[in-house]
């Protein structure tokens, strides 16, 4: 079984975390000289591991292991959000050097080869999880030539400032890898509250994106008797309301449903709003469950259009269906969970997209949690202990090689 | 009686619309080139009609009538909404110039004056009703000093490129005036939807704001747990829904009250919001029923943030007072209104602020409405019939009358 090197992991993820770092955290975004430097600096750590570096024409990173007979592709995204955590995305990456590492220096593990790569903009600064969409041939020319960052910079403009374009954009082959494996912190609170130390990823929950749109009519606020108004707030807060007591019923255990976008139009004190909007969100790994979700909007908006005096109207906006991950790669990460830290894992949904779901339309792909400290993610302060670092490398290196072994 | 010339009036009526006319409204934000052109028109207007025209250092554009031995100050706002109608402010400026022509042309009227004004900046695109705060001692020159328009443009550097700067600002003498009258379109449709033609304003509401704030835990949206959320959206939502079905219950037969603004922090629709915050907005005439609105709102937050998970916390952000009308003047305009339309006209309050509030703080008011079709305000397809705006100037002209003779 391959050996790793706790103090060389951890180094590696300090070291990486000077690029950017802000506070505790790191603000990297995709592309940004930060992001760019650390990507040159990922390319020298996988050759010096052996293996033949390349970045490509979307900026992922991949270190390469032509010799090996039998290949993983192991890795994460490097980029953070915006003054984001120092594990997020970086932590795979490097699990995946040390694996790299760990193997090569184990005779017994020769001619099993991991293949790391560093993907680039899971995070959305550009797009969509660029990267790894790119590697599956799920992202076309046309929409590189419209994506562009908040700040307006386009994203051909970024490639070209930093050398990326006109190279190739690597595409998968599927012949050559066994499956592709990915280690993220967990991001909520499910291990940490429950002092479990590795999360089993059965699957990435599908996303589900409605958007309720309510049209009554504007008027003035003081000159506009109550019983002839057409208030598109009142609406709102009324479906709204309903619609969180009705999802409570016929959610799953493990749902989730979110209403984090709301406007009013034109949202001024004085005037009676005239339309209103809001994104109603629901996540699951069962898309019975999901269906339930949106049946019940539906027929809850159809309800409140009929009342009116408002209308009411819901327009699907997107839908990412769930993923289940491999079930012999979950079984592997259990058996080296149950090794490491026994009856301290859990198998269990990710609430959160990675890119694993974008490449388990091409690969066999399995994914494994460790704790994130009181569930925070997406902020400069997101930490894990550096003992479920370690450990949680050592569990996913023993499952890399088991499902090498086996082939 | 006076004699007013119905032609001639809606001739200036429109003539005064065609300064920064839009489409069948007009687009005059204060001491913009088409507001100052038309400030310059009425002082001319205003010297054609006999009157010693004034523009003050506020761009108040005064008519006076110094050889006049009782005297009524008459008037409105003249500016208007960004896209907004042609008889806003504009109608009861130009009542005042008629009966300023009418009453000099009536021998039994001798000795009897009406002078014109026309306000700067009512609709508060630079502050809140400027010109008559001005007048009133109620504007001091540290908040010139700090007001700017949504462009950004300093009201000194307005006044300066007017030819305003320097100056004296015109303020109130008790002594000179028996009172002020204003007329104004009634931009709700209480009048035009149950065929009536004049309004008598007994008072002008109270304008209480308060704003609501929820404080909860931003997280992401995928992978917190329902259970463990503190969700300032889902507060916030439940407590609206309870305001409207409470203040349902407390309000009187006039009262409005209004949730207009709302907004969710980030506000990204993967995001559990972690703050909220909501203007709620009530109007009366009655003092007494708009403290049931506060009682009610803060009973209402108290039981929210007691019963969690999110803080919920009530501010009050401004109050304006109801200011009630002088009863001899609204009996003289109810006279007159029963004179020229039997039957037709209706005691009722303000919901919309006027100068008239501001007047009556140093001199008795009188505020007298004629229909706004289909209660249509603040839009430039607000219109009121010619035949409507002809009688009005009639029962206004008695009303004036009425009151200069009685003395």
């Amino acid at each position: 079984m391959p050996r790793i090197d706790g103090a060389r992991l951890i180094s590696d993820l300090r070291r990486l975390a000077e690029f950017g770092r802000y506070e505790t955290g790191v603000d990297r975004p995709t592309y940004s000289e930060a992001d760019l430097a650390s990507r040159h600096w990922l390319a020298g750590k996988f050759a010096e591991a052996g293996l033949d570096p390349l970045i490509d024409g979307i900026g992922n990173v991949f270190g390469r292991a032509d010799r090996a007979t039998r290949r993983l592709l192991v890795g994460s995204h490097s980029e953070t959000q915006p003054k984001g955590g120092w594990l997020d995305g970086a932590l795979g990456v490097v699990y995946a050097l040390e694996l790299a590492r760990s193997f090569a220096a184990d005779p017994e593990l020769k001619g099993l080869g991991i293949e790391c790569v560093a993907w680039a903009d899971e995070e959305g600064h550009y797009g969509n999880m660029l990267g790894s969409r790119s590697f599956t041939g799920r992202l076309d020319d046309n929409e590189i030539d419209a994506a562009h960052n908040r700040e307006g910079e386009s994203l051909r403009a970024a490639l070209a400032r930093a050398g990326f374009a006109g190279r190739p954009r690597v595409a998968v082959e599927a012949s050559r890898y066994l499956g592709y494996l990915e280690a993220h912190i967990e991001q909520g609170d499910t291990l940490d509250s429950q002092g479990l130390r590795i999360g089993v990823v059965e699957g990435i929950v599908g996303i589900w994106n409605w958007n309720v749109a309510f049209t009554g009519e504007q008027n003035h606020a003081g000159t506009t008797q109550m019983a002839r108004r057409k208030d598109a707030g009142v609406a709102m807060v009324r479906l709204a309301t309903q619609i969180h007591d009705r999802f409570a019923e016929v959610a799953g255990p493990r749902s989730v449903w979110t209403i984090g976008r709301m406007t009013l139009d034109p949202n001024a004190p004085s005037v009676v709003p005239g339309r209103a909007e809001m994104l109603v969100q629901a996540r699951d790994l069962d898309p019975a469950i999901l269906a339930r979700f949106r049946e019940a909007l539906v027929q809850l908006a159809a309800a409140a259009d009929r009342v009116g005096p408002c209308r009411c109207s819901v327009e699907e906006r997107s839908q990412t269906e769930a993923r289940p991950m491999d079930q012999k790669f979950e079984a592997a990460i259990e058996a080296a969970a149950e090794r490491h830290a026994p009856g301290l894992h859990l198998r269990m949904p990710s609430g959160a997209g990675h890119d694993a779901q974008v490449i388990s339309h091409k690969l066999r792909a399995g994914m494994m949690f460790i704790p994130s400290l009181n569930g925070v993610s997406h902020h400069w302060s997101e930490d894990t202990r550096e003992e479920d670092i370690v450990l949680g490398a050592q569990v996913f290196a023993d499952a890399a090689a088991a499902i090498l072994k086996a082939g």
